[in-house]
């Protein structure tokens, strides 16, 4: 099953570590830690091999992938024998990457788009392709009336007003492109009425939103053991610490909302009730890619005790989530050859803000994402 | 169901906290937060309610409860205003303690311990009488061949020289009074082969090791956590500072190392591997029962990547374990009555060095507990 | 010597803390631990003894002291034996606390306080009074011409609108009153040239900014290390959680702001340059008044490797804050009777926005501080 | 000046690291971020000058200088474009390593030390030769008569069996060839009254003892912290867990303890007590040269209100001993050139258990420092 993977910010921190460990991995020049694909009960032959694999991708900056890749392993988040053992390859991988393109309306972007995907597809005879979208955190978007109904929006989108947001113009593209689209950042995406409309009509599936790669991660096991505990969590914040592009981004405060949002999601879900705090993110450029986060919890338990616990993570988003596309890529493929078309919610392990009302405690979300790899 | 609770080590600062909340729950001057099984789905018929448990208990010390009681209020473990509500029933539970027993041979000190839970069940009518080991953790015990068979046991005891080191001595007894035997501690309790022949001939069920309270809870969901993940658990190594009691004795080399040991199987379990690292104990008589916990994690992610997770548990150990021990004496009184004798694996979610094979990821010990209570 | 310390917020935690800690250090039924006037080189005769200190004060809300004193023994803040023990002392503190004035000019409520700061030196024969504000921080006031002089400032305040922000106005009558005056918040207090005209003019001293009571403490000793040691810091970020009456206050964006900046600005002069990074605060009412603050501090060695620190200070600000009143009001009661007026740099080491030029790396405070106390 | 630095131990971490330093501030590769000696005061012409420093010394082990800081590079210790540019100097820097000597008598392997270091001094013509011991942490030595004078000693070092540790061997040696002697690690180095009787014969001075890199660097700026103001300090333990040769070698319990003392010594020296707890070291192999140390205070304030500090150092320990290796070495052979024999005291500040009676604090030790350097 010859498949496709297309990065939206394709010459980005997590697009580039994605790109080089497939190739690592492919090459047998590294081992496949951090791919949950790779555990037992998700190795099944249904999946894509790691050799029918094929990365393309738009950006709209220009650096070179290799200069790229070169950066990352001076940051430590790659390792520097890899880059230069994968110097060819990662110079070759310039020719499947294409400039965002950009039209007068949004309907025609949107067919610039679907017309590289389809290209994609044909150079490398591919039989699914998977969109995913790893560029930096957009705004919440406004409302708009075009989102709700894929007529209304194809109408909308003929006129020179932008109506959707960059993610979800991508995702629009990808399904009048045939290909299956997963949101790995807190943008919009395909998560609108009438994206879904037009997903269910060409028989794509889609996934997302927002990759569970750090702090929200810890909280998906700590929440529910309070829970199981009957621990009364009474407030629950913290302060995330990162540089990096993504950091910058979310100096932003309409992108550090719609991002901290999400963050706290989760304990709603797995408590039953919002305790207080809340979740920060400030931008701090020495700290590069290397994220740190502080989280205090304060609860009480029997006759009301008051009890705390801190925890802090010293993580590589890059490094956490490039797996995670990887894995994300392979099982929505499989997921389309398999005939799904829609939402996939039973992807919501991989997710801070999953799609669906499925479970947020990691151990139910990874009891369903085991029952629909078995199903493929 | 009239139920009674027997606790070993009656007076100390857990079975105090658990007999402080019991009476405050029956007289509904608390709610019931920490008691599992007060959750939806182990909130079932089948277990004794609150207002039909009565606690009795052996300690080897003297000081009254009422003063223990105010002492916990004075260190912010339990509130000094139920202390003050339940002044006559805490004075008049007096009458249900009794001093631990000591005869010439370990034979007749069992036959006076099981006289007193005999006395304890008629007293009071009682259905079911669960005895529970909250007393100070042992050194591990010295192998001896009268542990293997129940006729060479019986036989050992009879002479002068103490074959069973306490906690197993508390627990042969318990059985020849057609007891059911709780070992919350690390000690021995009744995991000899001799004891559980004893256990499946008079048809009483027994449960154990280890009270899951702070630590060894946070790493029995992170553990699965990483393993969830793919990510390599390179070393997990901790220190737990506690003073009180426990603490005091735990500073003797040869209880921390059976304490530390039940500490560092979860990982092995969870992950698959052991990491390197270890977990310390150490007394620090300041620190009280508010016990502080750090841990480090050191993790590598794709393609090799070093990360690190740090945690500090600031927990009351006396205000966790209280609840389980109620918890764990309605369920097992609630399998004695269903019919159910030998070990209860099912109940390895409260234990750190749970009876049996079971899973060691809090999860799934979750899973394995509903479906036991959903059977009873 | 009879000395009178006027408290504005006197019923609020830190004064309630400070008030039953005076009474209780008098009555012999407590150390003076937290109390730097106790140490060695600043415990000299010419400081008024406790025996000699009289506490009053000002206050908007009516809360009896000896209520809030029970609440802050509930919240572990005091001592409840000490409450107990200080019954009629804490009664009779009523007769000495009066409402803050309000008239239809700010000349006329400086008149008013002024008028109670007499009354209350007259009741008592006090040789000397300092007014302490330890009410909550206010927004940084709009810069005024009539902040600059003495004269446009006597004209300003006949008229009917507000020129001078509470602190100020409450300095300027502590000076028309003869009376010194100490700031503890960060609020403007005597800090105008007009103010600094008047306290000259009629010969009383003032001192202030801010009490360094926590992450600032350890902040005034940690950044001096790394730059005796050559180190370069990076980034140094925090986050502040804190409840009670003062947290609810920061929560105000405007509060905030003063607060933050008079937190990094220690940072800078013990380092001589401003590393990345900000210090938030944030309120999260659970807490308390038990404050939490983790600092990441990221640094450069030798060869530039990138290396880091992290704390976590769990303080009881209003007993960290309560001995220092106490401290600042006995040495500025020293200094006014040694014939200072204006200000007084010398207390820097108390301050987290010291008067003056002075250093900010505690051990260089604390060699000034020793100096001046010598020169008494 | 020309200046010799000898390093035992010229293979292992730090010594290779404080020599590609001193090779590369020299060739003006990098900064001297980290060098005490490089701040305002301490600046000064009676320094030699990074031009006038020749490295070389003793050691064990054969491991190419070159292969050693590739690997300290692929460990992210040194830099590895210095590596790269300095090649030619590290190569050549083998010819000034020797294997340290081993003669059947301790007097003969002297004399042999004491040869390598003439024929260094003679071939760079140097003023001066100061000898550093950053070698492996040895086990507290057996007290022996012949430590007291320096007569016994001599004829003791002529028969077979062996009474001095290495590290004073080395010392002894040092002082026999008229070089000055540096402690970098708690060993007994210089310290025996029959060494400085040799000492001060010879007219030479020395310094130690243990360089104070990390933990305890924090220690001494924050116990005078406490210690000003007038907080109660109750417990203060610590976990240190590090990996590479150092840490393998503390894993050995003799050396552990060593270590340990000195550690918790600059408390009850800062304190004026010692507080309860402890400060462990465990040797995680994966944790490498960045040494993790965690630290919670308890302390008591005013009214005996309970709270807590906690802190975690993640350092990379060879990258903050190198420079004050090379400070030690600037200073001491100043302080020889200026005339100074037997201990120097002042230097203080460098070390965790230093010479002398001298302060703990580090702000203290600072004063010294400066006052010491002024007067060269």
């Amino acid at each position: 099953m010859r498949t496709g993977i297309w990065l939206i910010g394709a010459r980005g921190s997590v697009a580039v570590t994605a790109t080089v460990g497939a190739l690592a991995v492919r090459a047998r020049l590294t081992d496949t830690t951090g791919c949950v694909t790779e555990l037992p009960p998700l190795r099944v032959p249904s999946l894509p091999a790691w050799t029918d694999l094929v990365i393309g991708g738009h950006d709209v900056v220009t650096t070179p992938v290799l200069k790229k890749a070169e950066a990352l392993a001076a940051a430590g988040v790659v390792p520097a024998r890899l880059v230069a053992a994968l110097h060819d390859e990662l110079t070759a991988h310039e020719n499947d990457l294409r400039p965002l393109p950009s039209a007068a309306t949004q309907g025609e972007t949107a067919a610039l788009i679907a017309a590289d995907l389809t290209a994609f597809r044909r150079r490398y005879t591919l039989d699914t392709v998977v969109v995913v979208n790893v560029s930096t955190t957009e705004p919440a978007p406004h409302p708009h009336a075009a989102h709700d109904h894929l007529d209304t929006l194809a109408d909308a989108l003929r006129r020179s007003h932008p109506v959707l947001p960059a993610s979800a113009l991508a995702a629009y593209a990808a399904f009048t492109a045939d290909c299956a689209y997963v949101e790995f950042t807190p943008s919009t995406g395909a998560r609108l009425p009438a994206l879904d409309e037009l997903a269910r009509r060409r028989g794509v599936p889609y996934a997302g939103c927002d990759g569970k790669t750090g702090e929200t991660l810890v909280k998906s096991v700590l929440a529910p053991m309070f829970a199981l505990r009957n621990l009364r969590v009474r407030s629950w914040s913290g302060l995330n610490l990162l540089g990096g592009g993504d950091g910058a981004n979310l100096a932003d405060p309409a992108a550090n909302a719609a991002k901290v949002a999400s963050k706290q999601r989760v304990l709603a879900d797995a408590l039953g009730y919002q305790p207080e705090g809340t979740s920060r993110i400030d931008y701090v450029e020495d700290i590069g890619d290397f994220k740190t986060a502080w989280d205090l919890v304060t609860f009480s338990g029997f006759l009301g005790t008051g009890m705390r616990l801190e925890f802090t993570w010293h993580g590589c988003d890059s490094a956490l989530a490039a797996p995670l596309v990887l894995d994300l890529a392979r099982l929505t493929a499989a997921a389309h050859r398999a005939g799904r078309s829609g939402p996939l919610p039973e992807l919501g392990f991989f997710f801070k803000d999953p799609l669906g009302d499925g479970p947020s405690a990691l151990a139910e979300q990874w009891a369903e994402l085991t029952a629909f790899v078995a199903a493929l």
